[in-house]
Formats: C-alpha cells, sequence, structure tokens
C-alpha cells in the first residue's frame, strides 16, 4: 500500500519538523512540541500510519477548538512505591505517557515493577511508543489505553459502548530486534479504517459490520456499523477489562462517558491509559534473559510453515522493517494527505513540509 | 451439556473431600491436599469442568511416577519491594501459585502493586482461581501461565510451539458480580477439546485445524492438528508474550521446552505463571470504584442487543449462574468421569466418591 504511485518518501526528521511547527504554532512550549513530533514521526517511521502525521490536523483541531491543554501541568497525583496515578492536566497525551514511562521505569527501578496510570490525558497515537520506553533501561514495557472514541458494541450488543482499547508489550532480545506486540482488541484498529477511507480503499469482510450483523466494508459508511472483535466474546472481554484498568481504575472516561474526539473537537476527553515498567534483572541476568529471547526467536523463525504461508513472523517484525527501509528511504506519505498537511501548514502560517 | 441424562450432581464438598483422600494417598501433607482440593473442587463450581476432578487422575499419576513433588518446600528465590520470583519446588501449581497470590498481595499491600512470577511450578488448574485471589483484600487480580502443553503454532506455522497460554483478570464490583474474564488466547481451551473427547462429542470449525490447515472437528484426532489463536496472528503474538512474561522471565519453561503434561508422566516440566496485584485503594477510593464498575456493568446489560442474541453479558457472568446452581443442586459429573473416578479411589485405597 505505501509504496504505491500515489506516494511520496520524505525524511522522518522533516516531518517530524513540520509538526513541531505546527504545534509551537497552536502554543505548544518548544519542548513539548519537539517530544510530541518526535513520537508521532515515529509512528510513521514504524508504519503506524494511522497514527502518525496523518493525526495532525484532527490533533490541531482539538486544541484550536480548546479540547486540549496545550500547556499541561504533568503532575502525579497519588503514588506509591511502585505505584502512581498522573493528573495529565488535559495535555496531549503522548506528554501525558511519556512521563508516566519515565515515572514507570523510577518505580520499577526501585521495587522490581513499577505502574503509571494516568487520567486527564489525550490521544498519545500507537501503543507500542510507551511499551518500547522501558527498554532503553532494560526493562520490559506494557500499555494499554482507552481508545479515544467508540466503535466496539459489548459481544452481541448494539449499543458502541467500547473502544478498540490497545495493548502494547515490548520485550528487548540480545542480537534479534525486541519483540514488540502492539495489538487492538478488534480486529483492525479504527485508524486502518480512517486510512481506508481516505485513501478511497474498500475494507476486508471481518473488520466492521452493520446493525444488522451484516459485513461492512465501505470505509465511507463506517459510521453506520462497529468494529468486531478478536475472538468474539474473548476480545470484548479484553476491550472491556482493559478499559476498566486504563479507564476507570485512573478515574478516566470509560464507556459511554468516551469522548468520540474524531467528531467532537471542543469536549475535554479525560483519556485514561497505564504503563508498566517490568525490570529484568530484579528477574534474572539481564543478558541471559536477552539471549534466550533470541533463542525463541531463532525456534519459532526456523520452524516449518502451513501452505500459503512463506515463513513464520515475530510481533513487531514488519514494523522493524519497515523501519529500516522508511529511515533508509524516507515514509512514503499519501498524496492526499501530503494536501491536508500543506493546508494545515498554510492556515497556521508555519512553512510547508514540501 | 453438564445437564443432559449421563450426568449426576454431587456436591463440591464431597468432591474437594474425594480429591484430598487421593493426594494424601499419594503423600501430600493435609493441609496442602485441602488446599489443592478446594481449589480444584472451585473450578467445577465455576463451570470449569475440563480443570476441576476432571484432572484428578492425570495429576495422580505424575505424582507416582515421580514428576511432581507432593511434599515441595515454596520460597522466593529472589525479591524487591514489589516483585518477588517463586521457586515452586515442583510442587502441585495449586500451591505454588496460591502462594504466589498471598505474596502479590502483601507486595501490593505496601507499594501499590505486587507482582509474583514462579518457576518449577505445575498445571495449576483454571486461570480465575488465582486473579480471583486478590479480590478478597479489594484488589484486581491478574494470572497468566505458559500452558502445560503446546497445542499452537505460531502463526503460519506448523509446528506446535506455543500453548493456549491463558490469561485471567477478576475486577471486583460493588452489588453485581465481579467481573471475571478467564480466557486462552485460542479460540478453545485444549481442556474442551479433552472433555469433548471424554464425552464423544465433535468439536465445532473453528477450535482445530489439521496441519494442510483444513478443519479438524474430532477430538479423537487432536494429536494431528493443533487450535487456532484468538484473532490470527493477535492471538498467536499474546500467547508469545504471555510466554516470554510468565515463562522466559521465571526462568521457566517455554517454546519447544514445554513438556507436555498430558502425555509425559515422568518429566519435571518447570511450569511458569504470574499473578498481580493492584491494590485499588492506591488509585482511588474502594467502594467508589466498584459503584463505577457496578455502572459499567448495569450499562452493557441494558444495552440493546443484535439479532440472535437475547442479552448481552459480562465475563464471568455464566459461570457466576453457574457457581450458584451448582452450590444449590451439586455439581454434574459425567457418568465416564464418574467410573474414573471410582476406579482412581480404588487404586489409591480410598474411600470411593459414591
Amino acid at each position: 500500500m505505501p509504496n504505491d504511485t500515489a506516494t511520496t518518501r520524505i525524511p522522518a526528521a522533516r516531518i517530524s519538523d513540520l509538526i513541531k511547527r505546527c504545534l509551537m504554532a497552536v502554543d505548544l512550549p518548544e519542548a513539548d512540541a519537539q517530544i510530541t513530533a518526535g513520537l508521532m514521526a515515529d509512528a510513521d517511521l514504524n508504519g503506524a500510519d494511522g497514527h502518525g502525521v496523518f493525526r495532525l490536523p484532527g490533533y490541531i483541531k482539538r486544541i484550536r477548538d480548546g479540547a486540549v491543554n496545550p500547556r499541561p501541568s504533568i503532575r502525579i497525583d497519588r503514588e506509591k512505591a511502585a505505584m502512581a496515578l498522573i493528573d495529565g492536566d488535559n495535555g496531549m497525551g503522548h506528554l501525558v505517557m511519556k512521563y508516566a514511562a519515565d515515572v514507570a521505569v523510577e518505580k520499577a527501578r526501585e521495587c522490581g515493577v513499577g505502574w503509571a496510570g494516568a487520567h486527564h490525558s489525550n490521544h498519545a497515537g500507537p501503543a507500542y511508543l510507551y511499551a518500547k520506553m522501558p527498554m532503553a533501561a532494560d526493562m520490559i514495557g506494557l500499555y494499554v489505553a482507552v481508545g479515544s472514541a467508540n466503535h466496539l458494541p459489548p459481544w452481541g450488543g448494539t449499543e458502541m459502548l467500547l473502544s478498540t482499547n490497545p495493548i502494547a508489550v515490548a520485550v528487548p532480545a540480545l542480537d534479534c530486534p525486541p519483540i514488540i506486540l502492539d495489538m487492538a482488541t478488534t480486529v483492525a484498529a479504527y485508524g486502518k479504517v480512517k486510512t481506508a477511507r481516505q485513501r478511497g480503499q474498500q475494507m476486508p469482510v471481518g473488520w466492521m459490520i452493520d446493525k444488522l450483523g451484516q459485513p461492512l466494508t465501505d470505509p465511507n459508511r463506517s459510521d453506520e456499523g462497529f468494529l468486531l472483535p478478536i475472538g468474539g466474546p474473548k476480545g470484548y472481554g479484553l476491550s472491556l477489562i482493559f478499559g476498566l484498568l486504563a479507564g476507570t481504575l485512573n478515574g478516566a472516561a470509560f464507556g459511554k462517558d468516551v469522548v468520540d474526539f474524531n467528531a467532537d473537537s471542543t469536549s475535554v476527553t479525560n483519556t485514561g491509559h497505564f504503563v508498566v515498567a517490568l525490570d529484568i534483572k530484579a528477574f534474572t541476568d539481564v543478558e541471559g534473559f536477552k539471549a534466550n529471547v533470541d533463542a525463541v526467536v531463532r525456534t519459532m523463525k526456523a520452524s516449518p510453515t502451513l501452505p500459503g504461508f512463506d515463513e513464520v513472523r515475530l510481533p513487531g517484525e514488519q514494523s522493524f522493517a519497515k523501519r529500516q527501509d522508511y529511515t533508509d528511504n524516507g515514509i512514503p506519505l499519501h498524496d492526499t494527505l501530503l494536501d491536508v498537511l500543506a493546508k494545515t501548514a498554510a492556515d497556521l502560517g508555519v512553512d510547508p513540509l514540501v
């Protein structure tokens, strides 16, 4: 998809610079704009193109319309030795969850595990970003969020009370790429629906159904249906539990209180998420653990395949390959997106991307 | 299923007593036999009939054949303020994970969260048992295990390197039943396959495929195929990550090192699991949280249904109803199972169930 003729390759640094300029134009402090821009461009670099610069116009609109605080005082609300509850002060989710990941790592350094939840946060991009952060301290990272719009009914229901509530877990390896799982609890994340719509592509059967339970494949009709959970009632159960842990426990929105941030640019979302850092050396020798992860990776890769599959892949493997390609050759941005970004830059009076 | 004509209702206490007698006959101390028997009978009470007294003959055989230590010295190997790594000394998994849950709760009382992993443990029955334990201390519980036999290849592969690696999470409510998710990362848990085989029932399409990728519905042919993960690559990813966290991180078996405890009665399995306890009062007011969970439950229950569904259910709701029925009317045990249990008791020279 990203390599079709309607895309242009742009270096990540230039995308990040554009985002930074735009965020500063809507009053984010330079350091905060830099962090947010770096994380958004990282999403594109990782192939999470429904969560990268694609989101910029939506973020800008919400900041301009007063729904997001461009200058938050992010702080710890409550804490114990191994946990913290963070008040995001309605800042950009990227800033809140970067802060939360740092807190979780500090707690884990002391206690072996650190759990940092947040309320009054906002959409923070792809889940893997925050699961990866503890890896720099030789820790395993785990991240769960309440999705920023409800697209999923409870199993057997028709009222969209749940979101795709994603989970990401990052486990470092020694010589192999880290294993990084980043998944929605639905068959497809809603960002993929939005990307398909913007590109004029149909969705495969199995992503969404309509209110009668029939397959829905036209992304322009996505408002008329809902996403399907993985494993039917199991994916529903995971989404519900993740919502209780990332939302309700943190005093953040969950269920009917979730604001659809795509449709509403003025309401505070009170988004909830959490990051867990798990210090490997509390459990075992770090190098030995990483070597054991390598051994798992190599065993999986060396195993025989079913008819129709060319190889076994590890979670994060395709993103890792994209990251290498996009780092070397630039990130493919669709022409439709480039037009939107040109308009965004012009509206804000900042230098354009191209 | 459990109410067909080939079942007899037996009170949980009598099932527990039989299990206790049998375990003491193979050298478990009385207190340990009592704990294990109580947890196994609880599984039956909860409707987890693939993990209750059904497992007794297999457990007995493994203890008698020297694969499981009937008198373990379960102890903490390594610990920090919020984590512990427990050496199960190859004892019954129920004992090891009861110990782990107690440790996790104590850590969480101090630190807000407690994470207790274990190695050299054994099969511990259904996951919900250990997720529920922290609820008694007004905590949320989470449990993950490496399954005790590999029935799942990596996505796209044919070598069974993974197990159903289940997760359970228990969240207390105020007036409503607690929300208790207990799920395998496969469409069906392998216990369900064993139950279908013992009952002479066919499996639905979607539980298993054969080595050519074709549906496999005869449970007598289960050795010729493998279970399917939920959400395809996503369920595979979850199983892999849970295996790394519950197995590799704890120094327990994962991947090709997993011993099939159904087929092998003499090898030490080095089973890995972990329990996390999350202290609600570290985050928020406990009663207020529980009331919010009630509100979530009621919103879900009151929401409209799809054609073909009579109501929306919460995770654990069907088990809760079974528990009430079975507590009042006894647990339905299939006649085939009753025959097996009669033989087990006779072999051990203990009083039979009926």
